[in-house]
C-alpha cells in the first residue's frame, strides 16, 4: 500500500497538561525521528479532550501551550512536522458525521479500548455520547489528512481497526479509493512505568516525571522511586526486576556497560538505593537539562509558539478541505460544482 | 422569553423527494403564513437524510431541487424565508460534536421518537450511530440559527425536549446565555391521511398525492381513495367518519356549507362515490393548478432555484459562524482571539 504513495503520519495528544517522560519514551522520541523521513501531522486533540472533561474547557488554552512547548523543546521541528488544533478543523467534525452512518451502535459497544476506558472512568449510566463515539471522531482525525501510518500503543490497536473498517466501508459504499487505510506503528519501548512502580505513568496517577520538572522536583521524585521493598540494608542483595530505578537506567543511561555493572553490584549487595538514585538523577538531569532550557526560552515567547500552531493549523486546513472536496464529490454532495 | 428578542423559526425537511399534500397541510401552509411575521430558516436536512439512507447520497441533489421547487411553488418567498442546505454549514457538525458530550447514551436510548423510528425501520443490531445520535444533530440545526420557535408534529415533541435539555446544560455548564430554548409550534391540522385511509401520507407508503401530480394522476389517485367500504350502492346511506374523501373535502373545499350538504346527502343515501370524488378532484385541481403551473415555470430554470438555495446557505453561514464564535468564546476555545 505504502510503496506508491508518500507516507503520512498522524499522531498527537489530548491537551491535558505538560508532557512527561512516559510521553517522551512512548511517542515524542519517535516523532522526532519520524519527522526526518515522513510527512508528519501532530494533532492537539482538544475536542477529544472535552469528551471526558467537558466541564473544564477553560484549561485547554494553557494545556495547548504546554503541550506545544514540550513538543518544540524535545526537538519536534515545525518545518518538518505540522502541529494543528483539532477544534480548528471543521472538516473533522463534518467527516465524523458522515462516518457515524457507517458504524453501528453495536460495533461501538464492542470496542475494547473504549470498553476499558468506560470502566476505568466509571461512566456507567452517565456515559456521554461524545465519549462513546470518539473512535469515529478519531477515524476522521486520521483520514482527513490521509494518514496511513499511526504510531500507537498496543492498547490502541482497536482504534486503528475501527478506522480501517470505516475506510473500507466508505470506499466500498461510495465505490472509490478516496480514503486510505492506516497502519499501526507500535514503538519498541512503548511504556515507562510510573515512579511508584505502576505500569503506566500518568498525570492523574501523580506518578510522573515531567519534561519541565526543575532539578529539585526531579531529585525528589527519583528519591521517592519504587525499588526493591526487601532491600533494607545497603549490604543486602537487592532485586533488579521490577525495580523502577533500573528500568529508567535501562532506558536513559547512555552507557549500558555501566548499567550492567550497577545491576550486578546491586544484586550481590553493597549498593545502596540512595547512591543508585543519585546516579539516575544525574543521568536524567543530563538528559532533561537541554529540554528544560529550550522550554524556558520558548516560554518567554508564547506568541511565537502559538503562531507555529496557527500556521500548522492553516496548513492542515488546506489538506482537510481537499480531502473533504474529494469526499463530497464521491458522495455526490457537491451540489454547486461538478 | 420571546418578548425581548425577535422570534426565529427553524423548520425544514429531509430531502427525500417531491413534497405532497401531507407536507402542505402539515407544514408548508404554515411556513407561508409564518414568513410574514417571523424570521424563518428552512433547512434542507441532507446530512440527516443520510442517517437512514447513507448508501444512496446520489439521490440527494435531485431531491434537493425537487424540495426547493415545491417550496417556491407553494409560495415560500426567498426574500422572507432563508432556505439552506445542512451539509454546507460545517458549524452544525462542529456544534453537534460539542453537544454529544452533554448527552448520555442512556438518554438517547430513551428518546421516544427515535425509539419508534428504530423499530419502524427494523434497525436492531444494525442501528447506525449516525441515526442514534440524530436528535443531537437536530439540536445543533435549531440552535445554530438560534431558532426559538420550531413547528413540529406532536410525535416530534421529544426532539424539542432534547434540544432544550442540551441548551440548558450548555448554558449552565459554560455559565452563559448564548443558546436559546426552543418552543414547539404544533399546527392545528397536523396530519392528512393517505389516500388509502392510513393515518399518515408518505412516499414509502405509496399513498400520497404530490403537489406536482398532473391532473390525470391526481384523478386516478382520488378515484382510488378509501371511502366507506359498506357503501356499495348509490342509494345506500354512507359513512362520513373515516371516509378519506370527506377528510380531504373538510380541508380543501373552500365552501364549508357545500361540504355539509354533501355529507348530509351521503349519509341519507343517493350520493355515489364517483360523483363525490369528481367533486374532490375539481377542488384539489383548482388548488393544485397554480402550484403546478408555478412549479413548471421554475423547472425551466433550475439554476435560478439552486441559486436561491445557495444565497440562503451563504446567509445562514454568516449566522452560524456568529453563533459558533459565541460558543467558542464561551467555552474559551478562542485560542487566537480574545
Amino acid at each position: 500500500m505504502t510503496d506508491q504513495r508518500e507516507i503520512t503520519i498522524l499522531t498527537g495528544d489530548r491537551p491535558t497538561g505538560k508532557l512527561h517522560l512516559g510521553h517522551y519514551i512512548g511517542s515524542l522520541v519517535n516523532r522526532v525521528a519520524l519527522q526526518e523521513k515522513y510527512k508528519q501531522f501532530i494533532i492537539i486533540a482538544d475536542v477529544q479532550a472535552l469528551t471526558d472533561n467537558w466541564e473544564h474547557p477553560e484549561k485547554l488554552k494553557k494545556n495547548i501551550l504546554d503541550v506545544a512547548l514540550d513538543y518544540l523543546a524535545v526537538g519536534i521541528d515545525p518545518n518538518k512536522s505540522t502541529i494543528f488544533i483539532q477544534s480548528m478543523i471543521p472538516q473533522i467534525a463534518e467527516l465524523t458525521m458522515f462516518y457515524l452512518n457507517l458504524v453501528t451502535v453495536a460495533r461501538l459497544k464492542r470496542n475494547p479500548t473504549v470498553k476499558n476506558e468506560i470502566q476505568q472512568k466509571g461512566f456507567g449510566q452517565t456515559l456521554p455520547a461524545g465519549f462513546f463515539v470518539y473512535p469515529v471522531s478519531q477515524a476522521a482525525d486520521i483520514t482527513i489528512v490521509k494518514g496511513n501510518l499511526v504510531p500507537v500503543g498496543e492498547d490502541q490497536l482497536p482504534m486503528i481497526e475501527q478506522t480501517n473498517e470505516i475506510v473500507r466501508s466508505f470506499n466500498r459504499i461510495y465505490n472509490c479509493d478516496v480514503l486510505v487505510e492506516a497502519e499501526a506503528l507500535i514503538p519498541k519501548f512503548a511504556r515507562l512505568p510510573g515512579i511508584d512502580g505502576q505500569a503506566k505513568m500518568g498525570k492523574s496517577l501523580g506518578n510522573a516525571i515531567y519534561l519541565s520538572d526543575p532539578i529539585d522536583v526531579l531529585s525528589e521524585k527519583v528519591m521517592s522511586m519504587y525499588t526493591d521493598p526487601g532491600h533494607l540494608r545497603v549490604q543486602d542483595p537487592g532485586k533488579v526486576e521490577g525495580n523502577v530505578v533500573f528500568t529508567y537506567l535501562d532506558v536513559f543511561a547512555p552507557d549500558s556497560a555501566e548499567v550492567a555493572e550497577l545491576k550486578a553490584h546491586y544484586q550481590r549487595g553493597g549498593l545502596g538505593d540512595v547512591k543508585l538514585k543519585r546516579r539516575l538523577i544525574d543521568i536524567l538531569n543530563t538528559f532533561l537539562e537541554p529540554i528544560r532550557e529550550r522550554r524556558k526560552q520558548l516560554e518567554q515567547d508564547p506568541e511565537y509558539v502559538m503562531n507555529i500552531i496557527y500556521e500548522g493549523t492553516q496548513k492542515t486546513l488546506a489538506v482537510a478541505e481537499n480531502t473533504m472536496k474529494e469526499v463530497r464529490e464521491t458522495m455526490k454532495l457537491n451540489y454547486f460544482h461538478q
